[in-house]
């Protein structure tokens, strides 16, 4: 065998995971909490039902790693974008933008039945909720940096925060019907207030 | 029988068909979608299944027919209290808690629930996404007149659909975890934004 085909074992694990739990949240947000099971995703992923036992013995432990998992990679796409963006009134409506793509995405989706699974399964929301105040708290730095905005100001957390509220609330709204025309002008006058309040 | 315990077929109807809606909706908010059982609703409800199956044949009638109903009661609810209210920035705050309360209460979590079915159930989703679109509409006119707004001036509807989605991503955030500390704050700071950009 060559150096090159040798793949040793721990990066097979690793891919192996990462194949579980992209094919989670894809289920999650084609099928909903109810109709993902572990046999479905093990199928999707193409990986035994014993392997998959051995990494996540039961179908709360993959669907919370799978949202943490895919939640933190696009968190860190998040915070690398900032560097490349503009300044001014375009970088508001820009990371605006940014952050309403973010919440659109099937991650979202995934996530939100995660999120309301939770509201009525003690276990499930015992392992969720930590994890959303963290996340919570993860998109609120990203989104104070990309910004560009000084949190020692009165009001600016409070004026970010409710930023982030009013794409997560933009984000439900989208869930049935397409509300993209609707969330573009809302998103375009926001960043003009945005403008105005964090002077 | 005297007159007054002669109770009407249709009053007598009239009211079991409420019984069914609010047990509906209550078994939605405590168990989620997948919880709600129509044998469930018949029993909380004290009604024979023969009734509650001529009524409401299926259980996607039931759940839509249940947060339609509660969510109209509500906006009555909201539009009546809209003459109680006082003037200049205590307004503002004032409509704002009112409609925090609207949405943190458990017919939204009834809702929630609804809709997130929705996204996975084709049928559920044709009867879901009209009556949203018709309870969105009526929400965002009630809410114009509770602020006193005048929404021909530019950038007035952008607002008031902002706090709306604003207060549903609240709402969202709620769920699993209480929120309301934070709220408060968002919702104060936000009160004040109004006040400056709908002058």
């Amino acid at each position: 065998m060559s150096q090159a085909t040798r793949v040793p074992q721990e990066e097979r694990t690793r891919a192996m995971r990462a194949r579980l739990l992209d094919a989670t949240v894809e289920l999650l947000a084609e099928r909903g909490f109810a109709g993902t099971s572990t046999t479905l995703v093990s199928q999707r992923a193409g990986v035994s039902r014993g392997a998959q036992l051995h990494h996540f013995p039961a179908k709360n432990d993959l669907v919370v790693a799978a949202v943490e998992h895919i939640t933190e990679a696009r968190g860190e796409a998040l915070k690398e974008a900032a560097g490349a963006l503009s300044e001014g009134g375009r970088r508001t409506r820009h990371v605006l933008a940014m952050l309403a793509e973010q919440v659109t995405s099937p991650v979202f989706a995934a996530a939100l039945e995660l999120w309301v699974a939770a509201r009525t399964d003690e276990q499930l929301a015992a392992a969720v909720g930590p994890l959303e105040q963290r996340i919570g708290r993860e998109l609120h730095r990203a989104t104070v940096e990309l910004l560009d905005v000084d949190e020692s100001k009165p009001g600016v957390r409070e004026l970010v925060q409710a930023t982030l509220d009013l794409v997560r609330g933009l984000a439900l709204a989208d869930t049935i019907t397409d509300d993209a025309a609707r969330r573009e002008r809302i998103l375009d006058h926001w960043a003009e207030v945005l403008e105005r309040e964090l002077q």
